[in-house]
C-alpha cells in the first residue's frame, strides 16, 4: 500500500465526466426511442470503431482552421497518424468508401456512440459526447433530405416534445453559395473568405445582424466593445456585399428582396431544392409548426453541400444563468456529397442527421419530459452474524427473492445494524430482511418497510389523503418470505401510483 | 470533387474492426440479458469517461514490462499525459476514490464500454475491444468475493449456456504469494521475479507444466525449441523451487502434496478464504460443476491481491484453424485491494469481475446460443414516377404503414423498377408496393409478397410439407394497403413458425 506521501491524485482530465446511474438510465430509455423510429424508418445498425488514420477524418471540423486542433491524435508504432473521431460522419464516409461494392445503395444506417473534441472546454461544454446520427447514402435526390427532415420531427415527438415546443429548420447551402459566388467570392482563391462568412452565419441567433455584419466585414472583439476579448478577424465584405449576404440569409426571405443575387444560378439551384423538399414535406403532413425553411441556417461544418436542417427546441428554458432562454438547436445534419467521394473519386452523394444525446437529455430534463428512472433499488438482507454459516443463510434468502426476480442483496459491508439500515436508506432500498440469533430460533424473520418506516416517521399533515398506516414491520415465518415482500412491494407501487395521480396540492 | 490521383485510402488502422448490424443487434440482446442480472443483484450502472490521466491508470497491463506500452497515450496542451482505458477497473477505481464520501459503502456499480490496447493485433485480436463489469468497492469479506462467482455462473446460464457447458474456477493469488514467500522470492527486491512466475503460470493451459518449468526456470524459447522464435528469459528458480510452485498450483492439490510450502501464513491465509469462498457458493446451492476452485487460476494482471476468477466455457468449438478446442475463458476478475487505495492511501478493498462482450459473443454464436435477430427488414415502397407530386404520394403510403407500426420506406435511389426489386432482394425486404400510371388511375395498388415469390420460383421438392401457395402478388384499392400489408406480414410469419418447427429433413 502507498503511503499518503506517494499516493496518485485521483481526478479527471478537463472537459470529461463521470454520468450518475440516473443520468445512464434516462440516456438508455431516450435512445432506445430515437432507435425505435429510425429502425421504423428502415434504417439498419451500423458500427464504426473509435480511432481511424488522420487522413481519412479529414480536417472538417467547425471553428479550426489548423490542420488537426481539435481532434485527439497520435502516432502509430509505423508512425501513421491516428486519431479519435470527432463526429460519426467521416467514419461513416470511410466505411463505406471501403464497402461500398457489397453494401445495398442507397445505403441507410443509423450509429450512436461517443466523439471526441480537443478543445477548450466550458460549461456545458465536453470534450467527449455522444452522437446519434442516421445516413443515407448513394443518392442525389433530395426526398432522402426531406426524409431525415421529417424523421427528425417526428423523433422529437416520439420522446414526448409537444408539436409546438420544437421545430425542424431546412435550407440549403447552395442558397449561401450562390450568393457568394454573385459577388464576386467564388473560386478556389476565397475558399477561406467563405469559410469565415458561413462561420459568422452560423452565429445570427447569439450575435445578432449588427455583430455578424462586423464579422462579414472588418472583424469583430469578442467583448462587444473595442479591445474587450479576442478580436475575431472578419471576412472582408464591402458594405453592399455584407447586406445582400444578410438579405439572402433572413429567416424568411421576401420576394424582390434576394434581387441583388437572384441572377445566380447556384443560388437558384438551391431555392429550388428548398422548394422541392418544401412540397415533398408537406404532402406527407409535415406542416410548417414540425418542418419549416429558414434561409438562416447553415450550420457550422464546412463538409455540407445542399440541403442542410437544424433541429431546435422552441420551449423557453432557464440557462446556467438563470435567464429564461430559447433551448436551441438538438442536433442537425445535412448533404455531404463529398465526403465519400474524397475516397472513391466518384460522386457518391449523401446526406445525414446528428443528434446531440447529451444535450437532448438535458433538454429533455427540462422538459420534465425524462421519466426518472422506474428501478426500484434493492431489497437488503442485512448481516447480523458474520460466520460463515450465517452467510450462508442470508445468502440463501438472496438467492430465493432473486429467483422470483426480486431484485435484492446481502449487505456486504463490515458494518453494525444502525450503519446497514444507513446503507439501505442511502440506496433508497424499500425494504430490509432482518434475522438475528432470536428469530432464527423460532425460524422467523423480521420484514422492514423502509417506505412506509419513513412515511410514519414524518410528519403527516395533508388529512384529506390519510389513511391508516401499514405495519412498517412484520416478523413471518422464513417459508413466507418471498410472498410477504411481494405484498409489501405492490402495497408500495399502490401508494406510488396514488401519490402521483391526484394528490391535491396543500394550499 | 478529388479527382482519382489525389483520393484518400479509405482503410482501417490494425487491429481496430468495423461491426455488422446483425452482430450490433446480437450484442445489444446479449447485454440487455448480463445487465438484467447485475440488476437483480443489487449493482447500478456507473459509466467513466475513455480518456484519463495516465498516472491515474497505472501501470497493470499484463504483458507489458515497459511503462506506457500497451496503452495509447497523447499529450494534453498543458503538457499533462492523456491515456485511452486500457479496461473498465482502473477508471473505477479513479471514480471511487475521487467521489469516495457520497458513495454508498459498500459501492456496487456495474459498467459496459470500449477499451483499448496498444498492442500488436492478431486473428482475434483487437486493439478496440468491449468489457462488461460488476464491482463491489468498500468491503473486505470474501462474501463479495463469492457473489462475484454466483453472479456470474448466473449469467452464463442467462444467456442461455447449459450447466456443464461452463464453469466459474476460483483460486486465491495469496496461495501463490505464500508459494513465492516460502522458497524465498518475497521481498521488494524480488518483485519482478514474482511477476514472470505469475505469467509463467498463467500459461498453464497453453504450454502445459514442462513448458512452463522451463518459464520458471532457466527460460523457454517461443517455438517451442531452441533457437525458434524469441527466447523468453525464466524466473531463474532451480527445480526444487519450481516444483513447489507447480505442486501448489496444480489444478487439485491433494492433502500433503503442498507439504513444502503449507507452513507458509500467507499461503494458509490463501487456502482459508478458498474455503470459506466454496463454503459460502455450496450453502447456496452452486455445486462443482457450477464454481469450482482451482489452484491453477492466477490471472494475468499484476494488480489482483486475494480471490481470482475465470469463467470457462467448456464447451468443445472448432478454432481459426479448424481444430475442436475448448473455448476457454471469457471473463475473470479479483479482489484488487491496492487499486482505490493507492489514491486514498487508506485501505479501500475492492473486488470485480469483467466479461468479454465480443469473445462470449463469438462463443454464443459457435454454439447456436445468439438469436440471429428477429427484426424484420422494412417494406419498400417503389417510386415509379420521379416527380415531386408522385414522391409526395409514394410518401404519404409510407408514412401510413409507419403511423401502423410497419418498419418501411420508400426507395430513394435513382434506378428502375428492376434495380429496386433487386436493392429489396439485397435487404431482405418482406413485401415490395407498386403503384405506375395505370393503378394510380384506377385508385389501386399492386402488394409483391417477396417471401413468397422467392419460395414459387425456388423447386419445391419436399412433397409433406407442400401446401397451396399464396399469391405472389395481389392488387388492392389504395386504402386497403395497410390492411393487406399486415395480412400478408402475419402469413409470413405463420410460415416461419412452421418452416422453424417441424419440417423433416431431406432424406
Amino acid at each position: 500500500m502507498a503511503d499518503k506521501s506517494e499516493k496518485t491524485k485521483a481526478r479527471l482530465p478537463r472537459g470529461f465526466a463521470d454520468r450518475s446511474a440516473e443520468d445512464i438510465r434516462a440516456v438508455e430509455k431516450m435512445m432506445a426511442t430515437i432507435r425505435s423510429v429510425y429502425e421504423l424508418y428502415g434504417f439498419e445498425p451500423a458500427d464504426q470503431p473509435l480511432i481511424e488514420y488522420t487522413d481519412a477524418l479529414g480536417k472538417f471540423l467547425p471553428d479550426q482552421d489548423r490542420p488537426n486542433e481539435g481532434v485527439f491524435s497520435f502516432q502509430d508504432d509505423d508512425d501513421q497518424w491516428l486519431s479519435l473521431r470527432y463526429d460519426l460522419t467521416a467514419p461513416t464516409a470511410r466505411f463505406v468508401a471501403e464497402n461500398f461494392e457489397r453494401l445495398p445503395k442507397p445505403y441507410r444506417s443509423y450509429r450512436s456512440g461517443w466523439v471526441f473534441r480537443n478543445e477548450k472546454p466550458g460549461p456545458g461544454r465536453f470534450r467527449q459526447f455522444m452522437q446519434f446520427d442516421a445516413d443515407t447514402i448513394g443518392t442525389p435526390g433530395v426526398a432522402a433530405d426531406a426524409e431525415m427532415a421529417m424523421m427528425m420531427a417526428d423523433v422529437m415527438e416520439a420522446l414526448g416534445i409537444k408539436r409546438g415546443d420544437y421545430v425542424i429548420r431546412v435550407n440549403n447551402r447552395k442558397v449561401l453559395d450562390g450568393v457568394l459566388e454573385a459577388i464576386g467570392l467564388g473560386g478556389e482563391e476565397n475558399a477561406g473568405r467563405r469559410l469565415t462568412v458561413l462561420r459568422a452565419i452560423d452565429k445570427l441567433d447569439k450575435l445578432g445582424p449588427d455583430g455578424v455584419r462586423l464579422l462579414l466585414g472588418p472583424g469583430r472583439w469578442d467583448g462587444g466593445k473595442e479591445g474587450e476579448g479576442d478580436f475575431a478577424k472578419g471576412a472582408g465584405l464591402n458594405d453592399t456585399q455584407a447586406q445582400a449576404v444578410l438579405m439572402a440569409t433572413a429567416r424568411n426571405v421576401q420576394a424582390g428582396q434576394d434581387a441583388s443575387v437572384s441572377g445566380n444560378a447556384v443560388y437558384q439551384g438551391g431555392v429550388g431544392e428548398l422548394a422541392t423538399i418544401e412540397a415533398l414535406v408537406r404532402a406527407a403532413g409535415y406542416a410548417e409548426d414540425r418542418i419549416a425553411m429558414d434561409r438562416s441556417v447553415v450550420r457550422g461544418l464546412e463538409y455540407y453541400t445542399g440541403p442542410v436542417f437544424e433541429a431546435e427546441l422552441l420551449a423557453e428554458i432557464p440557462n446556467e444563468d438563470g435567464q429564461i432562454v430559447r433551448f436551441g438547436s438538438v442536433g442537425g445534419g445535412g448533404r455531404y456529397d463529398g465526403l465519400v467521394s474524397r475516397f472513391r473519386g466518384e460522386p457518391v452523394p449523401a446526406t445525414g442527421f446528428s443528434i446531440g444525446v447529451s444535450r437532448l437529455m438535458t433538454a429533455l430534463k427540462n422538459l420534465g419530459k425524462l421519466d426518472s428512472a422506474d428501478v426500484i433499488a434493492p431489497i437488503v438482507v442485512l448481516v447480523m452474524d458474520k460466520d460463515t454459516e450465517s452467510l450462508g443463510r442470508y445468502q440463501k434468502m438472496v438467492g430465493e427473492l432473486r429467483a422470483a426476480g426480486i431484485r435484492s442483496e446481502m449487505y456486504l459491508g463490515g458494518a453494525g445494524m444502525k450503519a446497514q439500515l444507513k446503507y439501505a436508506d442511502r440506496r433508497g432500498c424499500p425494504i430490509a430482511v432482518i434475522q438475528g440469533g432470536d428469530e432464527r430460533a423460532k425460524g422467523e424473520l423480521q420484514i422492514k418497510d423502509l417506505i412506509e418506516g419513513a412515511r410514519m416517521s414524518a410528519e403527516i399533515t395533508d388529512n384529506a389523503e390519510w389513511r391508516a398506516s401499514r405495519p412498517a414491520q412484520v416478523t413471518v415465518a422464513e417459508g413466507e418470505l418471498v410472498a410477504e415482500v411481494k405484498k409489501i412491494l405492490a402495497a408500495q407501487a399502490a401508494d406510488r401510483v396514488k401519490g402521483g395521480a391526484s394528490r391535491p396540492s396543500s394550499p
